[in-house]
């Protein structure tokens, strides 16, 4: 199974809102950058703006720009504004209650993601969009 | 999307070999436990095999056994027998030549995810098999 690129084109898209602080991007412009259709950046814009990261202005000379400086947008920021689920998933079967194992399993395998998932977050917490840019600068 | 859970459905098979060391267990069993079919239990046992961390028996009487004990196989093990893609994916688009920040994103994406991959590796790492089934003796 191909794992997940919403997290690689939301940082590639605030990338370039971050290279053009300037002024509003158009997501044609953005999806030229991704080499991918705007439909699929406009998804991503959504849920950065409903993540209070981008912001848009619509009409003539619209298009969206970051909400805050990219040195205050962190990639754990952005993480979450795209990816919801989590990086596991736990099985949506019940438990099998006459299993002794399978009684316990929900909750080692909870305590096991969570962790992971958090050690993944402290790492992404790290960086800044803004370090992020600093070698295409 | 739906997180995959894959990783979980191997953990918990085997968690069930751990707790039943002194034999060959069914993948019928297994699936049993974790409630699904036996045909995605045989499936991750075939991923764990190939990781040399599970030994199968065909037979009367036969069925799958770890290839070693529980203290010796680490979440880690697991997660590289049947998580082969990596935590985030890089689009397979290439890169807009004609654009500065297309060109450099993916050197950039490519060190962040593999910094990523390796928190939870390291974090995974230290869980052992018999560590993780020790709530459930």
């Amino acid at each position: 199974m191909a794992a997940n690129t919403r997290f690689a084109v939301a940082i590639h898209a605030a990338a370039v809102l971050a290279m053009n602080a300037d002024g509003y991007v158009t997501s044609e412009s953005i999806a030229s950058s991704v080499n991918t259709n705007p439909v699929v950046i406009r998804r991503i814009l959504r849920a950065l703006t409903q993540a209070g990261l981008v912001e848009s202005q619509i009409g003539k000379s619209g298009g969206s720009r970051l909400a805050r400086p990219p040195e205050r947008i962190t990639l754990l920021d952005i993480f979450k504004a795209v990816e919801f689920d989590g990086l596991f998933g736990l099985p949506d079967k019940p438990e099998n209650k006459r299993c002794h194992v399978s009684c316990g399993m929900k909750q080692i395998l909870t305590d096991v993601f969570e962790d992971s998932q958090k050690s993944v977050e402290s790492r992404l917490k790290r960086t800044t969009l803004a370090q992020l840019v600093k070698p295409l600068n």
